[in-house]
């Protein structure tokens, strides 16, 4: 656990979704399948509690995202979520509203990587979720669908209207999130929206691959990648170069950094230990 | 008419373009087909003062610009814009280029969503008006060029050097801007610059039906993702979090949203009214 | 030479790369094929200060960056950099590290274009150069490999983590910072990140042939293109039209828009003269 951690202890048992760590790779897995893994409000207070705990755990390297079932998470369920929102005032709404942000808030500041296993439909914010990830794998079958104005909403939600245009353009980001409708997940590779694209029954083991890749590896390099891609997209150029002049001199004081040159020089591949 | 609109009247007759609004679908189509359409300064002028305008009427929730022969917009006339600029000072020449920036700005800060239907060139100041619409229907003969550079002038005009990266990327932006080549259809698509490419005969009715689903759908929806978008672009992460969380709170309590809910629990589709 | 330098002369010999200017094309060729063009504490620091020079000189308007042998240029070489930086200190480290964010700093502010000349591998600072040059022209076998992390650094550096994304999307960047594998021409030009391939052999003809059109044409218009595309990425819509209209007014009162219209008039080709 991290030193710097005081009074709160970590919470023994998450309630609301699937949650594992086993060699560096923690994975959360929405366990709702009969409701292709619909969100409720514990399972998006749960989230939103657990990646601040994570980083703090000091067993993670890299957190997967994923679904049981024939869904990925298709979003707010319409009983449980947009019933209940029914009845409540705006106070209540914008608490509820700025929850959902600060979900996927906490995933892009999440100091670890975090790879999203799509194994089925992503839909309303079960797709901002994945757009929120650092890698999005997907299985043939799985499809996009930012579908909030289909349920009279706004498109942008919980940071759809920033994130998508960084990922695949303002053209394209204003379709998908005015309209709503289905993209496949060929569509989602060709414009940028997933890094791969692998068979139904291929899924668990890629996504395994690559989160294996990334707990093995320098976990400070991949981090510090994640957390300045972050940063940058809100920085000058002048400032981004400083930033990263700054955390490469401090990287190279790393053992990983150090490991490289001992065994380059030896001829053998490096043992990364993440320090 | 809006309620928040005093002393002016609303203009009688747009004397530079076409205009017409039916069944809330407002649109402007060029009518100098002789000319492909190019510009003169009022059009320009017309085309600034109707965006002010158009969110007042309280008929309209979507508009249409479109051109009517060949060319889309073939931009500033060189007769009638470039020659007359030969005889300005300074002072005449920065009133004439705040003014075509003010074009795209009003069109970017409409709260209405803006559909190009482009139906044949669109080159100079024409495939900037493109550009800083939200969709750009393209019949397949139709092409880009930002052709600024070939007359001697910075390929930044208008807001093109701020959007066109934000649609295609730096690299290619850079290309097209510098260069000032022409684009064609397919190519346009591919890069994500087109929504779509349809068959030539085709676009008036593929324009039509998106104008269509426009108007009819929840309208605060399509508008507040518009606007959004446009804002998040220049937002930090939190920042348009926190926007968007506050923005759906406010949707949360629009007519479209409950219809959509009694609709969903009676096992109908919603009846959108665009409150 | 400009008439805004004072004391400093030109330096007569770069020593640690080829220079030549001719006919307004400046350019810089990696001179170790032995080492893929491997860098070193001197190729960076004359790299910094010819770039800040370049300008002043007066007689290019363009910059080719390019290499001799198999390589564009493999990055820091191990022996002369990662070994040396292993005996240093924190301030030393942060020195070097901002000698080359200097680097590409000054190529994206550089005024004139660049024209990045892929002859082979772009890897590590390598593939950064590659990324702050305006076009960049792959040979077929050429490919890219951001490799920071495979030497257990941050996938940020020289700005990489600041220009990749803008350049191809988050999605996209992040698969290429975090996991630093290799990417084959065909991929670069498909995700935009290659303004074109080109077979091996036809890679000096293209571009040399760009670079000519580059330096013939109207250079001051190229340079504001460059400029502006370059500041507004951190700039918002308002202020970004705002120096579109300032500059565009600025240029119409440039020679070559003159000429431009004079030739129009005439129906013959502007002669341009950059002035």
């Amino acid at each position: 656990m991290s030193p710097f951690r005081a009074s709160p202890g970590l919470t023994q048992q998450w309630e609301h979704f699937d949650f594992a760590v086993g060699d560096g790779v923690a994975t959360v897995t929405f366990t709702r399948p009969d409701k292709l893994n619909a969100l409720t409000f514990d399972v998006y207070a749960d989230l939103r509690d657990l990646l601040a705990e994570l980083p703090h755990r000091g067993d993670a390297r890299v957190l997967v995202l994923t679904g049981r079932g024939r869904g990925f998470c298709s979003g707010g369920d319409v009983e449980e979520i947009i019933g209940e929102l029914r009845k409540m005032d705006v106070t209540q709404l914008l608490e509820f509203t700025r929850m959902t942000g600060a979900v996927v808030k906490a995933m892009r500041e999440c100091p670890l990587p975090i790879v999203a296993g799509i194994n089925g439909v992503a839909a309303g914010a079960g797709s901002v979720l994945a757009l929120a990830a650092d890698f999005r794998l997907l299985a043939a079958s799985a499809k996009f669908a930012f579908l909030f104005t289909k349920v009279g909403l706004a498109g942008a939600d919980m940071g759809s209207a920033y994130l998508l245009p960084r990922l695949v353009g303002l053209g394209r980001a204003t379709e998908l999130l005015m309209l709503g409708d289905k993209l496949d997940a060929q569509r989602a590779e060709r414009i940028g929206l997933a890094s791969s694209v692998v068979p139904d029954e291929e899924l668990p083991a890629a996504v395994g691959a690559l989160a294996r890749r990334l707990a093995d590896g320098p976990a400070q390099a991949y981090s510090a990648t994640k957390v300045l891609l972050t940063r940058e997209l809100d920085m000058d150029l002048g400032s981004a170069v400083e930033l990263e002049a700054i955390t490469q001199a401090l990287l190279m004081n790393t053992e990983d950094h150090k490991e490289f040159y001992r065994a380059w020089t030896a001829g053998r591949s490096p043992q990364w230990t993440g320090r």
